[in-house]
This record gives structure tokens, sequence and C-alpha cells, in this order.
């Protein structure tokens, strides 16, 4: 479904969604979900939806012993149930966001289902692509590497990796952004770096890190560190 | 314009096309060019064209010191050219393989252009994401570090970062292959490593580099080393 902004579906995604009978999507409580936002304008009449919600977002940490079980339990019921119309002879398409292989919970149903089942994998834009489009910033040159990593990581682990690279994307900010800035400072690379809100969705923002007060972030937001500008 | 296939531009893109009185697009020499090519349906009926035929490709190589001073002349020259249809009040747009701000020429135009045109950015689908889709390759999950390594890089510099990331991904691989390979060894990781030729494009074909046999691969090939598979 690309990163937020509806135009940035691809064509490819937009003609299977318009012959899909039934559709199905990944959501939070209380929520219609991005994917099938960006997807409204496109299902065909009478589709049939299957909606999964998931059992916890941060309710529970990663980390807790519940976790695991909890979400494997639910990938296991979600492939289950898209197995059931598979095995009925209805095509299902599957909704995510960003690149379904970049970072997706769509993996986990593709990793059950696709041993059975025939599967089709529709790249999209991801996140970041959509970011630095919005902020205008060339990312990655010549024979620049780039490095995405979470900000989930350790601060020291972070900045070594930041100092070890000439691109970045640091994904997963949210409340790690205090940690960020600190890795980014200790890497010597505050003032390069560049703050997206909401990239290509509504009320998108971006810009220089160093002039965004420090704390917490918003789950849609990520920090880019464009590589090295080779002038030419 | 995406990957290769036609169908993964953006509606974003298909729109823009259709109502530009110009189009920009670099070939090569004796090419009709992979960006026109993808755009050719989505033009508007006598659209003007502007063809960069790029001075050299692999004629020079990029560390003779004739390379850059023809190349900025080139990328000057280029960008003169669609600023004096900016100026005589006409829209154009610029083709761009895969993502423009992922290794894209189009960067060098954007920083001559920028400060003193109103430019807009389409992100799109980048040909790494094209070629894991069309690999059936999930790449990154929950946490993992994604590290994007140039073929062109010393054979133990790109070991030591190769061992050093959990999911990667290696550009221009071409004439680069033995070289990689042998990197590849060395951290370990022939046997996790994928082979993509012309992903997403006619012609295709995903495989086991451990089944390829040696030798230099053609210009639209990767390398991708999937992450670690938290198995949820």
């Amino acid at each position: 479904m690309g990163p937020g902004d509806p135009e940035l579906l691809t064509l490819k995604a937009a003609r299977i969604l318009g012959a899909a009978p039934v559709v199905a999507f990944f959501a939070k409580r209380g929520r219609v979900g991005h994917a099938r936002t960006i997807a409204a304008p496109h299902l065909c009449p009478g589709v049939d939806e299957m909606r999964f919600e998931y059992p916890y977002t941060t309710e529970i940490d990663v980390d807790d012993p519940l976790y695991d079980p909890g979400i494997r339990a639910f990938y296991e019921a979600s492939a289950a149930a898209i197995a059931a119309r598979l095995h009925a002879g209805q095509h299902v398409a599957l909704l995510c966001e960003g690149d379904p292989f970049f970072y997706g919970s769509a993996m986990y149903l593709f990793d059950r289902l696709h041993p059975a089942h025939p599967v089709e994998i529709v790249p999209g834009v991801t996140a970041m692509s959509g970011c630095w489009a919005q902020a205008r910033l060339p990312m990655t040159h010549g024979d620049d590497v780039l490095t995405v990593l979470p900000g989930t990581m350790e601060a020291g682990a972070l900045a070594a990796r930041l100092a070890g690279t000439d691109a970045a994307v640091i994904m997963k900010v949210g409340r790690n952004m205090p940690k960020i800035r600190a890795a980014l400072g200790a890497a010597g690379l505050v003032d390069r770096a560049v703050y997206v809100e909401r990239g290509t969705m509504s009320g998108t923002s971006a810009l220089p890190l160093a002039s965004r007060p420090d704390g917490p972030a918003p789950y849609f937001s990520l920090v880019l560190i464009p590589g090295r500008q080779r002038a030419r």
C-alpha cells in the first residue's frame, strides 16, 4: 500500500484490489487501519473483508515472555483463516503498509501460507522512500553505504553503526528518540540528521533534528542521515 | 518509474506523466532507456521529449581523472536545458528508474535545479524491493539491521560490513561478482545469499548464489542476504 499517500499505490496493487473478492488486513484495536484506508477507493463492490486485530501493540513489551506466544497464536489464526478461503477457491489480497517484505507483518503470514498455496508478492514504496522524498533529501549517491537501523538498539551499538556508514535511516523512533539523539551525538551526526514525521501522510513535517525539541516522537517518524554529497 | 515491471509505477507518477507537456530522461547510447519504456503508455499525445544521453557508461572508469569533469558537464548541460523549459513556464517530468533519491542520477539535477525552481519528488519502488519480492525472500524482520553495500567496495571492507549486519543488499554486482562471492565466503554467508537477475523485468531469475556458476553478472543484478528469521 506504500508509505501513506493513497496515490503512492502501484498500478499493479490497484488492479489486484479491483479484482479481489476477499481482502485481508491487519489493524490496531479501535482503528480502521492505514492499509485499509489507502485501499478503500480500489476495492470492488461487495468485497469480503477479513480484519485481523493485533492482540496488543504497546500493552505488552516485546521482551515480555507472554509477547511471543500471543503474537504467534495471532499469526497462526490469521494464516488459518486465509488458508480456509484459499482452500474454498477464493483469491485473497492481503494489504500491507509500505513494502511487504521490508519489516512487514505480512511476512509472518507468507511464511505460513506459501509452502501450500501460490502467493504473489507486490512490492511497494517503503516508508523511508516516502520520508526522504517528503524531506527533499537525496539519500545515497554513487558508492554510499546505507544502513537501516531500528531505534530499539542499545545506544552504544547504535552509535557504532552510525559512525561506520555513509547514509542511515533510523526506524522505530517513537519513545526511543532521546536515546537516538544521544547516539547521533556520540557519532557526531546530529547536525546532518533530519527528522521526518508522518512522511507522505496528512500533517507531515520534516526538519533538522537539531532544531527539534528533545523528547519522544510519534510512531510514524524516522530519522534520516543523507550520504556523502559526492559533488557532481 | 519503479524497478522494471511497468505495473510497478505509482498512481501518482502515472497521473503526473499524463499531464506533463515535457518529459526528460537519461539513456545510454543506442538505447531507448528503461525509464522511457516504462513511461510510454502514460505519456500525453504530442509530449515534448528531452533525451539526455550519458557521455559514457563503462568506456571510462569512475576513477579516471577524466570521468568527473565529463559527467559534471553532462549534468550541468542537462539541468540547464530543463531550467530553460521551466523559465519558459513549462512543467517538466524527469523520469527516473527505481526511486529517484536512492542511487539515482536524478539527484544531480535536483541539486542544480531546486534552489531556483519548485521541484516535487515522487518516490518509487526500488530495484531491491522488486528483487526481493521476485525472489520471494522476506528480508527484514523485527529489529533486523539492513545494510546496502555497493559491490565496488574493496573485498576486505565488504566482508567486514557483511559480518556486522543481519540483512544485506549488494548493488552494482556486474563484473564485481567474483570479488563479492569471495567476500561472502569470508563472512560465511554464501549459503544464505540469493542472486537475482533482472528483478521484475522480462527474463528475470532468482537462485541461491551457491548454485550459480562463478563469473561476472549483468548490470541488472543484485545479491540479497535475508535477515534473521525471527520465528513468529
